[in-house]
C-alpha cells in the first residue's frame, strides 16, 4: 500500500484561479512581465556547451556558488563558496534539511502562521510540528524559549524577512534573541529567505544567519530572477554540509548543469541589483495600491499587515467568518485569495486570508478589491 | 545532531580519475563529444519565454509528457501523458518512489549486484535491503519467489535491460515470471530503464511494465539526450500517482520549466531515434573494442559479461583478489575502473569490478586495457 499524504488545499484552489477573467491575489508568483527574458535567453545561449550538458558535482557549479557567496557577503552575511550547496529551488533545500536533520518523530517548531509547503515538507519527514506565537515584530522569543524548554525541538523554521503568509519581518533585537536561544540549546534554525531583497521601504535587517552558526540560510533565484530555473541555495555550517550533500546526491544527483551555468552567465553579464531595483519599483506601487484599497474593501474591525517588502498582505476578518467558504463566493465574482487555515501547523484561525499583490497591476488591484468588497 | 549517512565510495573514487592522463573506465557518463550541442542550443533558444521562466505544474510540461508517452507507446509500452510524472533526473524518481511507498523498516528486494545509488536511496528511506540472486539471464525468478515468501518485500528494484553494473538483460520468459510474481503478491516493482534504447545487437525486449500494472517504469533523457538537463520521467499506475505528485511537490515543486520546454522543443524539431542510432554506432564500436581486448588483458579464469547494449562490462577476477585495493595500483598506472563491492546490498564479492566503455575511443580502450593488463 502506498503511504497516504494529503494534497495541498492551496494547490487545488490555484487550479480554479486560472480562468483569465479572475483577478487573482491567490498566487505567490513573481510578475512574468518583469522577467528579464532577453538577458536570460542570452545567458542560456552562452551556457549550452558540452560541459554544461554533462553530469556535474552535487555541490553545484563553482562559478555560481562564488557569485552567490559574493552577493551574500555584500549583503552582510560573510560567505565562502564552500559554504553553499546549490539546490533545485529552495523547496528542495527544505526537504534536504528535513531528511538530513530529522528522525521520524522529531519536533519542529514553526512560527504561526507560516509557509504551508514547509509544513508539508516537515510532515512528510514524520516530524511533529509545534507552533510558536508571533506578532508584528515576528516570532516572539519568550514564547519560543518556552516551547524550546517544553518540547526540545530539533529545528526551528522561520521566514524572518517579509514572511509568507504575513509579510512580517523579525526585528533585529529578536534576531539576536532567537540566535542566542539556538546557540544555548543546540537548536537548528532554518532561515528561509526568498523575499529578503524585495524591500520597498526601510533599512535591510542583517540575516539571522549572521548571528549564529546554528542557522541554515536558504536563498532562491525564484523571486529575484525566475522560478522556472528551479535554482536555490543553502548556506550551512561545515558540520552538516557533508550530510546535506549526500542527501542531495540521493535526491537528484545535482541541479540542472545548464540552468546553473545560465544563472552564472546571467550574473556575470547583468546587474542583478539593478533588475531587483526595477522589481521593487513595480511591486512597491502594487503593494501601495493594495494597502490603499483595503480600508474601502473590508468590514470594520478587519486587521491587516503592512509589509515593508515581499509579496503578501495578511488579513484577519472580524467575527465568526470562514474564509475557506468565502473564497468560493469570491471565485464566483472572479476574484481570488488564499484562505488562511492551511498556514497553521495546528489550530487554524479560519477568519484569516492571504493576498498577494505581485502579479496584478494597480488598476487590477483596485478592481479586484472592489470585487472583494462585495464578497466581504 | 545530524543523522549520519555514508558517502558513496565511488563518488570519492571518481574525484581521483579526473587527471587528464588517466584513461577512465570508471564513470557511467555518456560521451560528451556525441551530445547534439547545436540541436540543444537551438531548443533552449526557442524555449526561453515568460511562460518557461515561471512556476509550473508539478506533473510536468504537458507537451513533453505527450512526446515521451508517444515514444514509450511506439516502443511497445502503451502510455498516455497522464501516466507520466516528469522528474529531476531518474535519480529523483527513485527517491520519490522510496518516499511514497516505503515506511522505515520496509523491505526492498534488489538484484545482486545492482546500481549503487539505488541502494543508497533505499537505505536513506530506512529500508532493509534483501538481495536476490541473478545470472546471465538477469534476476532468477525462483530465487525471487523464495525471497518474496520469506521476506515479504514491499518493493523489488531492477534494471532489467543492460543493467548497471553488469550489462545483463532480463530475458522475456523471466520478465513474465517476475510480473506474475508481482501481481500475485501485490509487490511493487521499479523498472529502472536509462539504457534500454542503447542496444547494439539483438531484438528489443518488451518493457517489464508491459506485463503488469505493478511495475513503475523509470526513464531518462540522460543517456540518450544529455544528463545536464536532469530530466527523467516516471510511469506509474493511477493508484499511486497522486501520492507521487504530492511527494514531488515537497521535493522541488516541479522540474525546471525551461529544461522541460527545451526538451519538448528538441523532440519536436529533431529525430531523436536518428541521434540514438549515431550513439549506438559509436558505443557499439567501443563495446567491441573492449570485449576484443579483454582476453589479452585479464588473468586466466577471469569471467566477464558480454552486454548487448548499455555502458558496462562486469568482471570477476580469479582467486582471492580485492579490486578495492587493485584500483589504487591502476590509478598509479593512469587507468581507472570501479571496484565491484559497493554494488552489493549485503555481502560483497571483492573480486568483481565494473568497466564502462562509453567515454573512451577504441584507441584509448586498447591502451587502457594494456595498462590494466600490467595491473592484473
Amino acid at each position: 500500500m502506498p503511504r497516504t499524504f494529503s494534497s495541498s488545499p492551496v494547490r487545488d484552489l490555484l487550479a480554479l484561479t486560472s480562468r483569465p477573467e479572475v483577478i487573482s491575489f491567490a498566487g505567490g508568483l513573481p510578475a512574468p512581465e518583469l522577467f528579464d527574458v532577453e538577458g536570460l535567453r542570452e545567458a542560456f545561449g552562452e551556457a549550452v556547451s558540452r560541459r554544461s550538458l554533462q553530469y556535474a558535482p552535487t555541490e553545484g557549479n563553482p562559478d555560481l556558488r562564488a557569485l552567490v557567496a559574493d552577493r551574500l557577503t555584500r549583503r552582510g552575511l560573510p560567505t565562502g563558496f564552500a559554504d553553499l550547496l546549490v539546490t533545485t529551488g529552495s523547496q528542495q533545500a527544505l526537504t534536504l534539511v528535513a531528511t538530513a536533520l530529522l528522525e521520524p518523530g522529531a519536533v519542529v517548531a514553526v512560527e504561526e502562521p507560516t509557509y504551508l509547503a514547509a509544513l508539508q515538507c516537515f510532515r512528510l519527514a514524520g516530524a511533529r510540528l509545534v507552533p510558536v506565537a508571533s506578532d508584528e515584530r515576528g516570532v516572539d522569543p519568550d514564547a519560543l524559549a518556552e516551547v524550546v524548554e517544553r518540547e526540545r525541538p530539533e529545528l526551528l523554521y522561520l521566514v524572518p524577512t517579509f514572511a509568507n503568509p504575513t509579510g512580517r519581518t523579525l526585528d533585529v533585537a529578536r534576531r539576536r534573541a532567537v540566535a542566542a536561544l539556538a546557540e544555548r540549546h543546540g537548536l537548528w534554525v532554518v532561515e528561509d529567505d526568498p523575499y529578503g531583497e524585495l524591500r520597498y521601504r526601510g533599512e535591510p535587517a542583517p540575516a539571522l544567519a549572521a548571528f549564529s552558526d546554528r542557522v541554515i540560510h536558504l536563498g532562491s533565484f525564484s523571486k529575484v530572477g525566475a522560478p522556472g530555473l528551479r535554482l536555490g541555495w543553502l548556506r550551512a555550517p561545515e558540520s552538516i554540509m557533508r550530510t546535506l550533500v549526500i542527501v542531495k546526491q540521493a535526491a537528484d544527483l545535482h541541479t540542472s548543469t545548464i540552468d546553473q551555468a545560465a544563472a552564472a552567465a546571467y550574473l556575470k553579464a547583468n546587474d542583478l541589483d539593478a533588475h531587483i531595483g526595477r522589481l521593487c519599483e513595480a511591486y512597491r506601487e502594487r503593494r501601495d495600491a493594495m494597502i490603499a484599497a483595503l480600508p474601502g474593501a473590508v468590514p470594520a474591525g478587519t486587521r491587516w499587515t503592512d509589509p515593508d517588502g515581499g509579496m503578501f498582505v495578511w488579513l484577519t476578518l472580524p467575527g465568526e467568518v470562514d474564509t475557506g467558504r468565502l473564497v468560493h463566493e469570491a471565485l464566483a465574482r472572479d476574484v481570488a485569495f488564499v484562505p488562511g487555515a492551511p498556514f497553521y501547523a495546528t489550530t487554524p484561525d479560519h477568519s484569516t486570508l492571504r493576498l498577494s499583490f505581485t502579479t496584478t497591476t494597480p488598476e487590477e488591484i483596485a478592481e479586484g478589491m472592489r470585487r472583494l468588497a462585495t464578497v466581504f
